[in-house]
C-alpha cells in the first residue's frame, strides 16, 4: 500500500484526468483531490459526476498548497499550464503530467518549476477514442504500462512517489529515457493513428465508392481504423506537432515497406506477400500474451453487443 | 419463410464454411447437408463439431445431387473447384461461392460450369482473425451485408434462392457489379488489410525499437492493426493476387493524401492536421449508426474481458 497523497491536485479533467480521479478515489491514493478545468462546463460536469473534493477554473489556486499535481491537458498546453502553477507550488511539491509526448513537454514544463519542486514526467499507455470526464473509468490503467521519463537528477523519492502512485491505479510502470519514449509511442500509437485518419479521410473522398458504401461494408475491416480516427483532434493535432522527428522517421520507414509491398502486389509475387502475412501473426500472439490484448475473435465485439 | 434447399453441398469448410452450416442448421435452411474439405483432418474436425450429414473429401461426390453447392475456399481456389464438380452437377443446380473477391473468381469459374447450372457469385462482409472449422459461429452473417454480383443473364429464379438463404442467415442482401464490388472492397477491406500487415511487419524490424516493447505498449493503438495482422496468409495472399488493379488504386491514393499529412507534419501545419482529424469522426457515426459496429469505447474490450 503506497503512503497516501495528502492533496492531489488534477489540471484538466477530461479522459485521463478523470479516470485519475475515479481510479485515486476507488483505490484510496489521496486525502484530497482539488480538480481543475478549463471551461465552467466541464467543471460542472466533473462537479456533478463527485470526482474531487473542491473544484475550481483556475490552475494557480488547485495547485497551491498540493503535494502532487498531475496535468492532463493536450500536449501542446503544458507550458501554460506551467507557467500559471510554477510560482505557487510548495516546498518539495511533486508535479507531473501525462502527456503522450515526453521530450517536448519537458522543453515546455522545465523552465517554469521553480528549483524547490519536483518534474516527474508520466505518461499512461491507455485510452478510448472517447474524451471528456463522463467518459473516463478508474479502471482504465489497470494492467496497462505507464511510463516515466525522470530527466538525469530527478529526485528518488519523488520518483518514488509517482511510480508507486501509478501502481495504486493498477499499472505496470517502466522507466526511460524521453527519446526513447518519443521513438517506441511514434510506432506503437502515433503513426497507427496517422495512418488510420489517413484512410478513413481517404475513403471519404473517394468519388468511385459513396460514403454510404463505405459505411455499409465497413465490416470488412475499415471499422476497426475509424474507432482510431475518431479521436480527439486537437489531442492528436498536438501529438504530431510535438512529435515530429521521430513520427517522421517511423513514417519513413512505414513507406519503404509499403512501396515493397505494392510492387510484391504489382508483380503477383505471392511468396513475399505470404511471408510478411504469415510473419506478422506472431506479434499479436505476444501481445496477447504479455495481457496487453483479449484473444477473444473480433476483439469480442459480440460479447459487448449482448450485454449492451 | 425461403423455402428449404433440399440438399445443400459445402465446399470447404473453414470459417465461413462452417459458418454457413451451422446458420443453415440453426435457421432450418436445408433439409440435407454435405461436407467436403480438403484436408483429412479438417473433415474430422467437422465431423466431431456435427457441421453436416454427410462427410466427403471429395468435391464431386459433395456435389452430385446437390440443389446449392457453396464454395468457402481461397480466392485462388475457386476453378479447381469449379473445373471438379463442373461434369457431376445436376440440371438446375445453384453454384455460390463466398470469395471476397468477384471478377477474378467469375473469370476463374465460368468456363467450367455447365449450361444447364446456375452461377450466383456472393461475398458475405463478415469474419474474424480465426479460421478453421472451429472458428465458425451461426450469427457470424446476422446484420452484416452480402452482395451478390449476379453476371448479366443470371436465372432470376436462382439469384431469388441465393438471396433468401443468405437473409435466411440474417444477412442483409445487395447486389451490384463484380468490378464495383472489387473496387468498395478495396477500400473498406483489402487496403485496411495491407497497411495493418504492412505496419506491424514495419515495427518487427526496427532496430531501435525492440519486439518486447511493441508488445508492452501496444494498447496506444498499434494492437488494433495486429488483430487485422493476424488473418489467414494464404486467404490474403489470394485477395491481393486476384484483386490487383482495385487495389493499387486505391494504394495510390492513399498514398498522395499521406504524402500531404507527412507536408503537414513536417511544416507544422496543425490547422491541416486538425481539419482531417475532425471530419474522420463523422464516418464512425454513421457505421454506428448504421448499425455495423458497436458504440463501446475500445470495441467493448472492457465487457469482453469480463465474460471471458
Ligand atoms: N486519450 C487518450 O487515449 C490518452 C492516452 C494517454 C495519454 N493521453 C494524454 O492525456 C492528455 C489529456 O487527454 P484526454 O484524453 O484526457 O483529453 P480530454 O478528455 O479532451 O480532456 C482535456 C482536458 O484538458 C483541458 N484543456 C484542453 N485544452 C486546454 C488548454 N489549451 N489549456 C488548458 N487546459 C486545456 C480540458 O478542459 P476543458 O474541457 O475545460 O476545456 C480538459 O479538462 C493529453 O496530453 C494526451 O496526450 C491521452
Ligand atoms: N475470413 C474472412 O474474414 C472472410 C470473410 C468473407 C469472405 N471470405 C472468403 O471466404 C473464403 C474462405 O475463407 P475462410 O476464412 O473460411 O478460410 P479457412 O477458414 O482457412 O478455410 C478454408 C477452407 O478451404 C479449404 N481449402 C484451402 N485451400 C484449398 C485449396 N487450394 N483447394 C481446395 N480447398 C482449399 C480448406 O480445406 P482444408 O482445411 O481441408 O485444407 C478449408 O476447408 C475465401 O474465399 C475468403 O476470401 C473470408
Amino acid at each position: 500500500m503506497p503512503e497516501k497523497i495528502k492533496r492531489l491536485a488534477l489540471i484538466g479533467i477530461g479522459l485521463i484526468g478523470s479516470s485519475i480521479a475515479r481510479g485515486a478515489c476507488e483505490y484510496g491514493l489521496a486525502e484530497e483531490i482539488v480538480v481543475q478545468t478549463r471551461r465552467p462546463e466541464t467543471l460542472e460536469a466533473a462537479e456533478r459526476l463527485g470526482l474531487g473534493d473542491r473544484y475550481t477554473l483556475s490552475a494557480a489556486e488547485a495547485a497551491e498548497g498540493a503535494d502532487l499535481v498531475i496535468a492532463s491537458v493536450p500536449v501542446g498546453a503544458y507550458g501554460a499550464v506551467a507557467e500559471e502553477i510554477g510560482p505557487v507550488l510548495k516546498p518539495g511539491a511533486i508535479v507531473s503530467d501525462v502527456g503522450s509526448v515526453k521530450a517536448a513537454v519537458i522543453r515546455q514544463v522545465t523552465p517554469f518549476l521553480p528549483e524547490h519542486a519536483h518534474f516527474v514526467p508520466a505518461h499512461p499507455v491507455a485510452g478510448t477514442e472517447y474524451s471528456g470526464p463522463e467518459a473516463g473509468f478508474a479502471d482504465l490503467f489497470r494492467s496497462r504500462w505507464c511510463i516515466l521519463t525522470p530527466p538525469e537528477g530527478t529526485d528518488a523519492a519523488a520518483l518514488a512517489s509517482v511510480r508507486a502512485f501509478w501502481e495504486g491505479l493498477g499499472s505496470n510502470v517502466e522507466t526511460m529515457t524521453p527519446e526513447h519514449h518519443d521513438m517506441v509511442l511514434a510506432i506503437t500509437s502515433h503513426v497507427p493513428h496517422l495512418i488510420a485518419y489517413n484512410i478513413v479521410g481517404t475513403a471519404a473522398d473517394l468519388e468511385a465508392v459513396t460514403e454510404s458504401e463505405v459505411m455499409k461494408f465497413a465490416a470488412g475491416g475499415f471499422r476497426d481504423f475509424t474507432r482510431i480516427a475518431a479521436s480527439d483532434p486537437t489531442m492528436w493535432r498536438d501529438v504530431f506537432l510535438n512529435n515530429k522527428e521521430a513520427v517522421l522517421e517511423m513514417l519513413g520507414r512505414f513507406n519503404e515497406d509499403l512501396s515493397a509491398l505494392q510492387r510484391a502486389i504489382r508483380w503477383g509475387d505471392g511468396d513475399a506477400l505470404f511471408e510478411l502475412f504469415n510473419r506478422t501473426r506472431a506479434i499479436r500472439r505476444g501481445i496477447i500474451a504479455a495481457g496487453q490484448e483479449t484473444a477473444e475473435p473480433d476483439f469480442g465485439r459480440a460479447a459487448a453487443a449482448k450485454t449492451v
